[in-house]
């Protein structure tokens, strides 16, 4: 057993459920067999607690180093703050410029409030959209963190939900008085929203994702504008996860349609913890009639590493290069299913993107993977989030290592027997639209 | 006008408030001539945009810096982490590091999760805790942060409420059904507690500050466990703010009373961005009941400051080193209130000792004071938090330029007109218990 394995057993007896995040639990990947610590990472580069270096194919960081691990441009400029104090009495002058460059990427609003990490800055995000709209339900659609106010849709039993939650997410300890505060709707379904406003006069706010597995359609989005209109209702984007992933910031610019807040988070820093709720100036007012207040929103790490950050970003186009990594990402999956005649099917964002094996074996497949691409030095799952440093020669590598795999599952799908191949417990599902 | 206040001015438009924290706002120490931003800060000195430098005898960031501004130590660990990376798509081994060590400090603890700012981790503890004992409503004593749980117990009109939360705090954009969720109760009055237990069986968690502006009296923490107990509650500290002040670890060391779980931020890394939720393993546990899982909770900068920030505590005692500082703060307050026959009033953990003018004219006072203190480069109101780099020099320093101060508001107590002193507006009161 590696070094890594070693930490983590002791880790899942101080640490209630072993990592502070569900989606880097080893078992999410190959359990008993993940490296689960690093080291160093530099790229796309990960080094082990062993010191075996391996190429990143998977998550990279949940999605959240699109300039690669260890971005010297960033990590120059966030070292120098930090020599200079990450905190004062006195206030850091880069959460002003950071807050008005977004303003500049965002054109149609005037006001940001910074967060450091994305559950909060929905928190932020809906206190704001309630104080300003004066009604306290919310319609969401989506996936929006761990706070109270989104679990609390899971209160009730709608079978809906299953399209937006994660499978099997009990809210257990969210107060129960909050049953009926949000309500979901279905993506393109917008007969779906506008029977939550009928039937509910108490709901003031729609929070969603831009896009999920697909694009929208039937001009959706500019529907839900519409209706937010209709109703003064707060209408919300969270781009947390879809920011800067194919636009110099929200996936919304792709659509033409404008929000009353987005929030970003994941990509805006390169890996350092930093959030933000953009909105417009008659909404983000509201702030001023609560209180949302914080003492580590004022340290200067988070605004100086998405300062830099977004200056690399705007002058590489890094989403750019990242789409076409994605988009060579799903050709090669599609090439080689079609070599191999395997049913894959292929989702996402092509900077986020992910495939699926359409088989009852699909879970036991996607470890074997894991496993099998492991053993070359190669952390890999059923995902790949690009970053500018996903060269064409670790793509040809992955793939190369890639094809024998798929031939193996192959087989398997014709009669042999996966579970005789893999060398541990097969991984957990649970994140479904994650992983 | 300074580059600071242009700065602010600019602030005012982008940013709702202005600040990310209530308390660092410029109009909470001098309306129109605070610096407001600082370029750079070192020990206990802080320069700001126009490169003047000024001695901190102030909140010292809030608490956060008891190793004073920039400490090298703690920096050339983060530093040393950020060249290899802050984030990766595996763990960073420095989180189970810091769990076992913060398992050591508090030997009734047995597991540890991790957060990034203090109001995440309170209702990290608000969740674990309800979803331990099963029952949703929350006595509270004392300042637990911005989140809806806490905010709820202003959607009542109870006048209790004035003593615990921030005066004139109005929780718009709370969802009103958590109304009656969150119950008060007063510091040393164990029969409010016992009442609360007696008309509430749905009540199981009690959170608390440990000590407010005085400590326990008749066994009154004793008192709060006994009940904890008797009626199957789980018993919070939230030690955020008093957390390595007085001890290595709680206030309630001192005490001899153990919570079933204690919240620590602020000091844990020197600046840095870290806090933790330690806490029993029967109730930390019921975290995998639920779901709590962010980003940017697997970020390397906190724990690595948290686990550098802890061994230097420990090795110089630095608890007792900033208890020092502030009781010979406090005596010198003292000391010159008599030398000019002035009334006033000395209250806070030593560490963090703050003081008020028993005058109607207090706050202008209070504005007077930041007012002239700046003039002679010194950052000061009406309270210190003390860290190890406030050296007797700067102590006496600071006390030869308080001298004439308080001999002029003297005068204004005898009849000078203290209006006439003020060159801007009178600060902002609010925050009475932090300033």
């Amino acid at each position: 057993m590696g070094k890594g394995q070693e930490l983590y057993k002791k880790a899942k007896n101080l640490i209630p459920g072993g990592t502070m995040l569900l989606s880097k639990r080893p078992e999410m990947f190959l359990p008993e067999k993940w490296p689960a610590y690093y080291s160093k990472a530099k790229g796309c580069s990960v080094w082990d607690l062993d010191g075996n270096e391996y190429l990143d194919m998977s998550i990279m960081a949940i999605g959240t180093n699109t300039l690669g691990y260890a971005n010297d441009e960033v990590d120059n400029a966030v070292i120098n703050n930090i020599r200079n104090s990450n905190m004062a009495t006195l206030n850091c002058p880069e959460e002003v410029a950071l807050a008005e460059k977004l303003v500049e990427i965002n054109p149609w609003a005037d006001m940001v409030r910074l967060a450091r990490s994305g559950g909060e800055a929905n928190s932020i995000a809906i206190r704001i959209a309630r104080a300003a709209s004066g009604k306290d339900q919310v319609a969401i659609c989506g996936y929006h963190g761990w706070h109270d106010w989104y679990l609390s849709a899971n209160l009730g039993d709608d079978e809906n939900l299953a399209g937006h939650l994660l499978p099997g997410l009990d809210p257990t300890g969210v107060p129960k008085n909050l049953k009926g505060s949000v309500l979901p709707f279905n993506y393109n379904k917008i007969e779906e929203l506008e029977n939550l406003f009928a039937k509910h006069p108490d709901l003031g706010v729609i929070k969603m994702e831009v896009s999920r597995n697909k694009g929208p359609e039937d001009n959706f989005l500019q529907k839900v504008r519409a209706l937010a209109d209709k109703h003064n209702a707060v209408l919300i984007f969270d781009e947390c996860t879809s920011g800067f992933r194919q636009t110099f910031g929200g996936l919304h610019k792709m659509y033409g349609v404008e929000p009353d807040i987005a929030m970003y988070g994941k990509a805006l820093g390169n890996g350092f913890g930093i959030t933000a709720i953009v909105g417009r100036k008659q909404v983000m007012e509201a702030a001023q009639k609560t209180f949302i207040s914080s003492t580590f929103w004022t340290e200067r790490v988070g605004p100086t590493a998405a300062l830099k950050t977004l200056e690399i970003m705007e002058r590489i186009k890094s989403w750019e290069i990242i789409t076409n990594i994605g988009n060579s990402i799903a050709q090669g999956w599609k090439t080689l299913a079609d070599k191999h005649h395997l049913d894959i099917n292929i989702s996402g964002l092509p900077a986020l993107i992910t495939f699926s094996f359409n088989s009852t074996n699909a879970l036991a497949y996607k470890t074997y993977l894991t496993q099998e691409m492991l053993k070359k030095n190669i952390l890999a799952s059923t995902g790949v989030y690009s970053c500018i440093d996903h060269k064409p020669e670790y793509i040809e590598r992955y793939f190369n290592e890639l094809d024998p795999v798929f031939a193996t599952i192959k087989k398997c799908e014709e009669g042999k027997n996966i579970m005789e191949l893999l060398e541990g417990p097969i991984c957990h599902g649970g994140f479904k639209r994650l992983n």
